[in-house]
């Protein structure tokens, strides 16, 4: 038996519910994991509400990141055998599969092995926020030495790996924080710029740090009216990547600086990346030897217990965090 | 002497005013043209009320394209001599040169062979059009056989262009337009799809025509609040190109579904392509050859005399022509 999260109606966190399930043998080419921690994700509190890129099929479970050790494989399975320490990495529709539970079943593309320097609550905290920022950073904008990348809502985890992945690849980050309290930890953790949103003109404040030249990427999950004025603070030809949708407000589009700075605006998912097996084993790859040469590293915000999950979505619901929330089960 | 077109300040056609001036000679990378026609575009009225893509340094000229025949070249130039019959392709600020003039003089990577089989007037339409819907639908999109391309503002030139030059690389082409009126034309002007925007769901209307699957590819000079359709209406992983401003209000995205579908937007002007050696010469040499096989053909709305420029501003912002308006000289 394990105890899994499922929630029959959207709604807030009171939802989620633990429900006593008998999980199945794993299929020809899935793997029965026992958990060990999970990582959560604002796409999950997105999921609970229904407002999420797919609709819900009720009733459903939820989560896209754990790490734990192999307890069954399927027939068709190969490279993974009951005891293995793994990670399960976010490549798959909710309404298929999750993570939010003691046992779970899951495809073995999402299954990597545990990177042995690591915990299994850092381990569970990795795959999301450095694939999704590896996948517009190094797959496809290709940062590197000269580049300034801005990043907004930079204390989520996300944003963090962005901040370390521009430093690892040797561009200058700049880190966009609403409010001065978090600063200093943002320059602890690595920002080589960091501007206070509500205290300065953000374009003003990009222009001065770039030379006026302004910066070649943003990589953004608010959206919303700040949108244009990453557009403005972007250089010619800059790239703008939207993953999320964090702001309530429209996101409207300068459209004529658009033109005369030919901007491109690239709506971006981890799924790009992770859905694709070339792709995806690329991307583990860079990510893990990364992690192995201290170059990138997990942050971890707070970590619960399993038993508190309606809590943990409270809590992310606060936006407050500087870093992952994990659950340890 | 040669009678010019200047402006001393912002405003409506009636800022155009005939200015009889000595045309220098032409710099060492100069050439000085007697202008037979010259092609009118938007991006002319949007300059005349300094709403543009760039300020306006008063006084200033207008124009982008002209035919005519070369009257003195500068001591750098090569390639062209006096008396050659020659065309001007928009590949420079109006606020360092222009073609509203008798006698005009351009910088000579501006300046192309005459198609032969071309009347001044025909040449002096074709280039904004054609390599500004080039850039996009064949040098960046690629578009090719299989791929959908929706065209708003179809019965613009840039319009007509992009249906002629989707049809050229094999796409089929979805043109849209407001009303029924110009549907007939548009057939006949090779649209495969006609989308009266007025009496159809668009969106709808697209996914019918593409068996639910979406355009890959959307060619926008409007923006405004269609544009969030457009992107309704676009497949897995679509580009949205968008060209101009037409539209008064703000363009606001759908991010969530552009997540969903991984969609890009792109903004585009000719000079990205016009602007560099190699690329133009590739997009002259591509547009000279679909003119000479015929899968491309001018198609001008009307003729006006050099003397009734205040009137063809006025009759340019009606919107109501079908391709592209010329004036003879």
């Amino acid at each position: 038996m394990s105890r899994t999260i499922r929630f029959s109606k959207a709604g807030g966190p009171e939802v989620l519910e633990f429900v006593d399930t008998e999980v199945p043998e794993p299929g020809p080419t899935e793997v029965r994991i026992k958990v060990k921690a999970i990582g959560i994700n604002r796409a999950e509190s997105m999921w609970r509400t229904d407002v999420y890129i797919e609709p819900v099929k009720f009733p459903a479970g939820l989560g896209y990141e754990a790490a734990g050790i192999v307890d069954a494989v399927g027939k068709d399975v190969s490279g993974f055998a009951p005891g293995d320490k793994v990670n399960v990495i976010p490549s798959f529709s909710m309404n298929q599969y999750f993570t939010y539970g003691e046992v779970i079943v899951v495809p073995d593309y999402a299954v990597v092995k545990h990177p042995e320097s690591l915990s299994f609550a850092e381990a569970a905290s990795v795959w999301m926020m450095f694939v999704t920022a590896y996948g517009a950073l190094i797959e496809d904008a290709k940062v590197t030495k000269g580049d300034f990348v801005i990043v907004p809502a930079a204390s989520s985890s996300v944003g963090l790996a962005a901040i370390q992945l521009a430093n690892y690849a040797g561009a200058t980050s700049i880190a966009l924080t609403r409010q001065s309290g978090k600063k200093a930890q943002l320059l602890d953790a690595g920002a080589a710029h960091v501007v206070v949103t509500d205290e300065t003109d953000l374009v003003q404040e990009i222009m001065r740090i770039t030379d006026g030249k302004g910066a070649r990427v943003a990589f953004d999950p608010v959206g919303g009216p700040t949108f244009a004025k990453l557009i403005s603070a972007l250089s010619f030809q800059g790239i703008a990547y939207i993953y999320g949708a964090l702001s309530e407000g429209v996101t409207p589009l300068p459209v004529l600086e658009m033109i005369a700075k030919v901007i491109t605006v690239k709506a971006h998912n981890i799924w790009l990346t992770s859905g694709d097996e070339t792709r995806r084993k690329a991307a583990v790859e860079f990510v893990l030897k990364g992690l192995e040469s201290g170059a990138l590293k997990p942050v971890i915000d707070r970590t619960f217990a399993f038993d508190e999950i309606v809590d943990v979505h409270r809590y992310l619901e606060t936006n407050g965090q500087f870093g992952k929330i994990v659950v340890t089960v």
